[in-house]
């Protein structure tokens, strides 16, 4: 992986604040070197239900143990058979994006090679039936453009927040492989800073567009081929890309 | 308050999902009719022992229950002798967005008047004695403009995050008086999108600028008054000013 910012060779110590871990009392490369796998979500109890499911599957049996609880921000992180981290990130770019600076500096010390990002979330479907499984394509922003845009000391940057279309692929031959037979579909995903005005909902507490501008706005999307609504994928695209990370 | 939203009036059941909150289910004013402060904070175990101890001081012994456990997104929201509600909203505008839209349509509901709300937060200070409480004059973004940025059906919108100056006064003596002694200035605050690059940190897993550049804007900013740099201040601001409500 690509985790090239030159200060931090010069650290004495790196506390990775929010996830509780500091790399003078943590040996990253014993508990986390062996890492291949780092599945994301924003909700706690649905990432830790998700990592019992996936190691009774693989037959392990131990507890597993929140190993951020220290920073008491992310509720939960752990690890199954040297494989796999999970992690919940909160709602909206900004909380993942810390956690993703603090992810990478711990595989970064950890020495890990070859690791691949998957987040999974819950999501506004457009056009789908309830209940299906989007794919992501392509992570747009709210103008539909696939950027992930910060502003670093005052000025606008723009990242690419394409997909590894490869990953792509491949998880979508395998969620059409299981058994379940749940509807599965690619498609392009919209990331809104907000869950009501920017995601065209006229329910919050404040809305200032009528219904019909809401339609034409969703049209439009479902026209560029967009099938979902959710509130990271540009984020969590862009820093995949920058830290040369299969990520999906 | 002002949650004019007029799509509200034709709903027949209104679901606050992230609070688990529903009208079907809940008798807001009964719960909520005589609330007049609303308390927020990012950390979840910050914002509970918070209320802990306004609870101690009130000489309130009662248990202080999470009325939005069944939300499972934010972690904790109690009532304090029907006057105070205290909530956890996570890292960033986007997730502080959703809990707003929400607790104003349940302020609404509950049809309580003269609210006031206070954000407590953890903030990196500017050229400030560390332990300082920096009481916020006006919300600026990153660029130093005093705009919460949203892009509604993919147009940008900025609104105003001026604070009410009344209660920035109110707060200030307050916060003098008090037997501790701590240092308290006012300030102005900016609110970043991210902890690592939009706050010009060097230490996270990119960075793009040297020490040099981060200097430079880091003193631009303390020119213009700002004493500390958080990640929700410009749409708590914003929102309340929307909704007609004091916010600090």
């Amino acid at each position: 992986m690509n985790c090239e910012n030159p200060n931090l060779k010069s650290l004495d110590e790196d506390v990775l604040y929010h996830l509780g871990l500091s790399t003078k009392t943590v040996d990253f490369k014993k508990h986390f070197g062996d890492v291949k796998f780092v599945c994301t979500g924003g909700s706690a109890h649905r990432i830790k239900d998700f990592a019992h499911q996936l190691a009774k599957k693989a037959g392990i049996h131990t507890e597993l143990p929140n190993l951020a609880s220290k920073g008491g921000r992310f509720a939960y992180i752990c690890v199954i058979s040297c494989s796999f981290v999970f992690k919940q990130h909160g709602m909206g770019t900004p909380s993942l994006s810390i956690l993703l600076h603090e992810l990478f500096k711990l595989l970064h010390y950890a020495e890990c090679t070859d690791v691949t990002f998957i987040r999974l979330g819950t999501s506004g479907g457009l056009g789908v039936q309830p209940g299906t499984l989007v794919i992501t394509t392509e992570a747009l922003n709210t103008e539909f453009k696939p950027f992930y845009e910060l502003r670093i000391l005052g000025k606008t940057v723009n990242r690419p927040s394409y997909m590894d279309q490869t990953l792509v692929e491949e998880l979508y031959s395998l969620a059409k492989s299981l058994p379940e037979n749940m509807p599965v579909i690619k498609g392009k995903t919209v990331c809104a800073n907000d869950f009501y005005e920017e995601q065209a909902r006229l329910d919050g507490a404040f809305c200032s567009f009528t219904e019909q501008e809401k339609l034409s706005y969703l049209h439009e999307a479902h026209k560029l081929g967009v099938r979902n609504f959710e509130m990271e994928c540009t984020c969590f695209a862009a820093q995949c890309r920058m830290a040369g990370i299969r990520g999906e």
